[in-house]
């Protein structure tokens, strides 16, 4: 590594940069904990809600809402790159644990939510700029009243798989008030 | 949800932003190749080399590293958020992985480098803008020839034990040319 | 804990026993390395080959086999019970690595075979001796050439999920020589 | 596969077995539900309480008892052994959730007791008859209300780590009656 070669690497040339946005997420949480599960993710999805501030970071977006599965989507961008060239493998986890949590949610009526115990991830395909739309598709297996279990599936533009994961949720009831 | 619940959660009064900068990936890639797992961490460390898009889009630093550990570092903020007020649970996905892979990392001579097949992940106690400097440590289990196996461990500002990851890593030969 | 009570739970009329009897493995393994794994199948099932000595300490037999897709089914007894008088834990992870490891042999040539890496089970009812026959289906995820992935899922007699698993194999190809 | 061969592998001469012991379960659930974790585990390591019939089965002894630390032995044997010679990866299984469930019951009051919930094993070497005295080491990382977490460590008779496994638990009250 010469002394050219890192001003290359820092000169301003090659940086880059991007504004993420979103909206301060407390009173957002407090309207969504008012809902069930379902109305909040349509909510979110059909834009009446805005979405959490992590959502925007990553850049993902909600697809399909159904009982017991959610499908979120992500146009794979530079900054989610590890030092490799790959999307980072946390850019899944993020889509799955998303994911899979927001299926359980759809099951769930107001005042109750759920939180992630453990999360399992395979590592099947690489992903890059260069995957197309990745879709990341949560499914409930199990519904319980003390802890629920979740399968997911990211897939890549052209439909492959590229990333399997399950989880196991705890399942929490909070007050309204 | 009511008219002006909406219209209050979508005021620009409730916007944020942050600005993510990275330096272009590829030709600190192809430097970071022709160094040793450890030099590489230690550039980026020490700022002889830019750090990937991913960590400046979580705003991790690299900490400690030494052979075989590496701890990376994570001021929590308020884009990490999920819906409920927490940080994301993919937050410590990508802050394990990262200090677990370049774990392996600093034991690979040039040329050398790992991807990671499986990722376990165990949330032990939630994350939030209140759990001050967040810290993830990365340690080698096993160095093999095929495959890989490392441990994790992230801990808020008071050393607390919030979540624990095992992963599984397969080795990799790229040549240099 | 009187000393009655003791005398109770260790009296003979208490005890009792089960002969398990298999046949001498290597001679066996001989033979199915030079068969491809479907064949090797087939012929545990048909009864062309003795089982594996631990498929008898268990008490599992093979039952449907397909590419890529494998049953096996035990029919619950009280050896096999933990402290607490459910099936232990590990039956079902015996059923359930043998069921997707045998999936990922249908797809093998001779010579070549897998071996565990990651076994991720969930348990997510509890199984007893008054669950019916138990039923394990392994299937395969993807086949690679270097590591391979598959997903299992066990079930009473009634058909009601009671255990997930997932496992990535590392493949390996022997001489026969 | 000829017929002879045929002959061979399931010659009464290549026949072995094994006679499994145990003492009828219920009675001595009955009076372990009365004990503490921690004195239940100690009455068995120390002969007081007869093992429950699945450690007979595969053969394991409780060795060291402390606090949140359990330590399981086995001698191996033939008839744990898979289709390829080597011991079947489910002992390892039956090992780890055993280790690290008692070392979660060394932590409990009597009329208390885990399932297990989630159960995670990386196998890093294999073991074999030739495996000399293999040892299965639980500890807690976190003992909850809720769910706890355990660690666990499999060792050959060198001292060889041969499998790392962690495993979410499910804590419940019985009542005593």
């Amino acid at each position: 590594m010469t002394c050219s070669d890192q001003l290359d690497l820092f000169s301003p040339a090659q940086r880059r940069e991007r504004v993420v946005e979103w909206q301060v997420p407390a009173p957002v949480a407090k309207v969504a904990m008012g809902l069930s599960g379902m109305d909040a993710m349509l909510g979110i999805r059909d834009g009446r809600l805005p979405p959490p501030p992590f959502a925007k970071l990553i850049g993902f977006t909600v697809g399909t809402v159904e009982p017991g599965r959610v499908v979120v989507e992500l146009e794979p961008r530079e900054d989610l790159e590890n030092t490799i060239g790959l999307i980072h493998g946390a850019t899944a986890a993020g889509l799955l644990d998303t994911a899979m949590g927001c299926a359980i949610s759809t099951r769930l009526e107001a005042g109750q939510s759920s939180v992630t115990l453990d999360l399992k991830l395979a590592f099947l395909r690489p992903l890059s700029v260069r995957s197309g739309l990745i879709s990341a598709e949560g499914k409930v297996i199990k519904l319980g009243r003390q802890t629920s279990y979740a399968e997911g599936f990211v897939r890549d533009g052209k439909g492959a798989l590229a990333v399997h994961a399950t989880a196991t949720f705890s399942m929490i009831a909070s007050n309204l008030t």
